[in-house]
């Protein structure tokens, strides 16, 4: 009997000892990275196969019905239609929190704010669902915004279900830098890129940057791309892991010197004037076959005075913000991602200035939703307009076909190349391709700024990169026609590449209108080619510093329209604003609460002031701050207090004494701010 | 005449706008940092130009000599002692700050410590001579870390040299941004790889990263590194830019989802027990031929259980830090990594132990390095051992053949394959390629881990690259001879390409001896491929696991050896060490000076205590810091005041209230550092 007991016991130790040792491990860092990385891997996996299937379905509608146009245009219209509304309501009702991208709030949520209600179950089912619509509907909405948010709710999510078990999950420090972490996984998982992930993360979040996270970025955003692009394997979509939208451009020769001022031009050289590619053919021109050398100086020079010239433009642009609306005939990707972060704005406050379209809106919420989706849909429809714009194509299969391997326009001058697959949507009988590209542009354009308005979860990321890798493609292939075979022409002939423009435009435009490097190296990772390094990375530097000069980015835009409590960073040539201090700007005759103040005083200070929120002060003389407390709650405490039930019950208990106590209670009721 | 001095003033005038526009040009960052990767791209460039000539200089000679041994062995041995022994004299006469890598000394000058003559241009030349030599040498030395360096000492004499023109550059703060700028350039333009550049600086420099930077590090790095690339152009090396190292893998089929476990046993798995290798072997035995979901789950379970293994492994050794002397079979690259840090840090201390081979050496400081150099060439001198370890391969070559696409040891299964070119010097013809790389790897690993100790100007980066890569290929061959044929055997036969391995293998050693991820960046941008990404990432995040738990950082080491004040990170494992509060460890009972002490006061605290620095408090009893004094100084004051002279002075002026008003004097003259 008392072995057996004492077997109990020592089972009972061990037991203990087991859930200790398992307690603590569920307490690491990694452990929690592990989890969090598994679980956003298969959400944005399953994710992917749902809005797979929805587009699909869409297209089988669409050509089911290859018998009756009209009947076609109705299911190619409706369905978006009745997917965008859905997903409007549905996060309308479930949790308005979802709307939009999400990087906003999280930068602000990083910054140490408490946004009530982002990182909920409620928000999650939300956004994850939502999303998932809105994106089935085949807008040009992205993924990748959002994607941040729901790693970092889910990490949110996580560490509350793991506080079950440890303490260690409670600590607020330690859950920011896991939601820094989440940011990363976030992007990581959606672009299978975790290094461009872990980057991006960094640039649009942080101001500050703790190298100790490093690593913890890297670890679940790499575990999560791994699993990500593991699932695709498992469900035979491929044949081994390689990246999201592979390419397959020449290795030996990836691009010519003397291609790089297009290149850059892409990027963000105003070429309005068509100068900078003048240059670029005046080098081709002056080392006319064997003085390669000086070809190759030329250059050199061009760059360097190219850059320089951009440089200036923008130090001058940077005095004069928004007063440059002179029109560019060829808008380059730190142009065009300045007009669309403002393009997107004027939209959102041309939405809210409108009083009665307002009104009549805010009564049918999901009616703007539905005529915006109306409207591009129709405008998008195959046989109609979207014959001109590659309308049939969902936006995953224009990424492939813009970094397609072979040049479009050669097809004009030698009938040896043939539009295959999809690649068909781009061709038109009546029109050559770089009208079709021309008006994609422009069309999406606007389009792309109007939908990322819509209330839905949806991010701009994907769309942008979209028109970019477009706007590349259109240099790429007017490059190609300008030299057929190839600028290099000494030794052998490399012809020029028009998809590599393409995904340096689409690097560029994404960085412009971000306001980040990094797309950079996310471009690097989606394609799964490095090749073209020099080019991507010199247009993306060019596209920042020109859309840096005009616009803040689109996630600080976004913080400026919601008026979220974000203090904005001050930029380039914003020196100055450095003079101003908080003493110019503070109010100084303000009321407050002290510790020892009377139900007079109380009062005189709530009819005194409209502030919000009273501070709370040790005592008049000391003037030490001690919290802050809503003027709601005061008003609240002090009719209970002052209440004629309140005072009868004081009289009869003939205590009057004990109402001093009370207030000092509920001034330790007093939620403090400190 | 009125006119005429009209016009000039009005000259004068434009002249002083001219200059003003100039200077506040001059002023801008992006001059700066295109200043500064122009001139470092120059400098990389022409040394490395030094180097190859000072290589091709030896093979020369070598080669000349081939008929007789003695003479060869004489000149293989002669040419690197003489070029180590004039680089040690060089430095060790213009400057001693050049020795080493400077990583360590950058590490600690941009946490605010101002160490003397660490970037001035007596510096700079002796580094750049020094390294130029050094490496010319053949020796197996890196070229990174001294390239950090010097980028950060062209920044600060650059920064001086502008400062000529503008007041901006005499700004501290932007000093030490400009430095941490200049860090990503040296990286940048010494591999041509920016991204991996500035994310190395990034994590090997800073503790806390103000993003507002990056720009900047970007920036200069990818102008550099562009500068750099083009100069190579220019010189008919390269048709086009290009990455230093470029790899032709396939891009189709880059790796089999199965051979990830063998990956990672090149990153972090302890490897001994070969069980790591024996799970990915057993997916495949259980896959069979068609059921291939099957085969990629049990894979993908595979790699979590080793993932969670190699963790669990490693964080009970974080326990046991150094008390792991067990005989490990295959040394993978996290443990590898950490063996380095140790084996190098034991050369020195044993260096510094031995104190009559030290008097010794300290007398003639030229005989260490040409004692380590003899034994180093003679052992790789090809006739003799070399022919076992490829000796007549420069570190470059090594590097090429081992990126390279074939499979080395078919060769004993089919003839197909022919050793062409440098690839010869590993082949052997009473030996196999096995045995090369295995001789290669033991030898290189001890010869760069003393070769590193030698003083002269040096990194450790490139030779423990060197090494990773022949892991990485050894094991890879070894992968190819297991599966001749290739583990996915469904459709297409896709073979083993063992040349990936060694990229992973570099990767993951590099990143384990300097505790980096972004080594994992720097091997993308160098070979120009990016299709290995899962498994380098994989790989470098086990092997930093691994090694951070056993050893810190190779510049920590050095750190730590050369005693530079830095106080060093809390990492994993650490956290107990929170716990640990300034007073536990401060000192209670120190003596203080007050504002109104009195001489005979100041006179107790100096003959009280020997602190250099005196606190100065308000009083004893508010005891408010207002800084601190340091100790001369108040006894030079104190011996001032009551100095004879003084006395008499003071008697002759019958004015003895005037002292106490000195006193005071004194005490505004305190240096506050509050």
């Amino acid at each position: 009997m008392a072995a057996e007991s004492e077997a109990q016991r020592e089972l009972q130790y061990e037991q203990t000892l087991c859930q200790r040792f398992f307690i603590s491990k569920v307490g690491e860092d990694w452990v929690f990275l592990i989890l969090l990385g598994l679980v956003m891997a298969l959400v944005s996996w399953a994710m992917d196969f749902a809005i797979a299937t929805c587009l699909q379905a869409q297209k089988w509608m669409y050509g089911g019905l290859d018998t009756n146009v009209l009947l076609q245009y109705l299911a190619w219209v409706t369905y978006p239609t009745v997917l965008i509304t859905f997903s409007a309501g549905f996060t309308q009702i479930l949790a308005p929190q979802a709307v939009g991208s999400g990087i906003p709030e999280m930068k602000t949520i990083l910054r140490g704010v408490v946004l009530k209600e982002y990182l909920t179950l409620k928000t999650f089912v939300a956004k994850v669902i939502g999303l998932t619509c809105a994106l089935g509907s085949g807008m040009p909405l992205g993924k990748e915004g959002p994607f941040v948010h729901i790693a970092s709710m889910c990490a949110a999510l996580l560490s509350r279900f793991l506080s079950l078990f440890g303490g260690i999950y409670e600590n607020e420090a330690r859950n920011i830098e896991m939601l820094a972490a989440a940011c990363a996984v976030g992007v990581g998982c959606c672009f299978a890129a975790p290094i461009g992930g872990v980057l991006f993360s960094i640039e649009v979040t942080s101001t500050f940057f703790a190298v100790r996270n490093y690593w913890r970025g890297f670890f679940a955003a790499t575990f999560s791309a791994f699993i990500f692009r593991v699932l695709a394997v498992w469900n035979k979509d491929e044949e081994t892991i390689t990246a999201l939208f592979k390419t397959r451009f020449r290795l030996d020769f990836p691009f010519d010197l003397q291609e790089l001022p297009a290149f850059a031009v892409i990027g963000g050289g105003d070429g309005g004037d068509d100068d900078d590619v003048g240059g670029g053919d005046g080098g081709d021109g002056s080392h006319g076959g064997d003085d390669d050398d000086g070809g190759v100086v030329v250059v050199l020079l061009v760059m360097v005075v190219v850059m320089a010239l951009v440089m200036a433009v923008m130090a001058v642009a940077a005095g004069h913000v928004g007063s440059h609306p002179s029109p560019l005939p060829r808008i380059a990707s730190g142009f065009g991602g300045a007009l669309f972060v403002y393009l997107n704005r004027k939209i959102v406050q041309f939405m809210r200035r409108q009083k009665t379209i307002n009104r009549f809106l805010m009564k049918k919420r999901l009616l703007f939703p539905a005529l915006v989706t109306l409207l591009i849909s129709t405008l998008t429809f195959p046989p109609g307009f979207g014959q001109f714009m590659a309308g049939q194509l969902t936006q995953k299969d224009t990424l492939v076909t813009l970094f397609d391997n072979q040049t479009w326009a050669k097809q004009g001058l030698s009938d040896e190349f043939e539009y295959l697959g999809i690649l068909e949507a781009w061709r038109h009988p009546r029109s050559n391709v770089f009208v079709t590209l021309v008006v994609f542009i422009l069309m999406k354009f606007w389009m792309s700024a109007l939908a990322t308005t819509i209330p839905v979860p949806c991010g701009a990321f994907m769309p942008v990169f979209v028109i970019g890798a477009a706007f590349g493609r259109l240099v790429g292939e007017s490059m190609a026609a300008w030299f057929p075979d190839g600028i290099h022409t000494d030794s052998n002939t490399y012809r020029i590449v028009p998809g590599g423009y393409a995904v340096v435009g689409a690097a560029a435009l994404s960085g412009a209108v971000t306001h980040t490097v990094s797309t950079a190296v996310i471009v690097f990772e989606l394609t799964g080619q490095i090749s073209h390094i020099l080019p991507v990375m010199i247009a993306v530097i060019l596209a920042n510093a020109v859309a840096q000069s005009l616009q803040p980015s689109l996630y600080d835009s976004i913080i400026r329209i919601k008026k979220l409590p974000y203090l904005p960073e001050l930029g380039w040539g914003h020196h100055e604003k450095y003079n101003v201090r908080v003493e110019d700007i503070m109010v100084r005759d303000i009321r407050y609460v002290t510790l020892n103040c009377k139900y007079r005083d109380l009062q005189h200070v709530l009819q005194g002031t409209k502030m919000k929120n009273l501070p709370l002060v040790e005592s008049a003389e000391s003037m030490i701050l001690l919290g802050s407390i809503e003027r709601a709650q005061v008003g609240a405490l002090l009719s209970h207090q002052l209440s004629p039930e309140r005072r009868l019950q004081a009289l009869r208990r003939k205590t009057l004494s004990l109402d001093r106590h009370r207030l000092s209670d509920a001034s330790i009721c007093f939620q403090c701010h400190v």
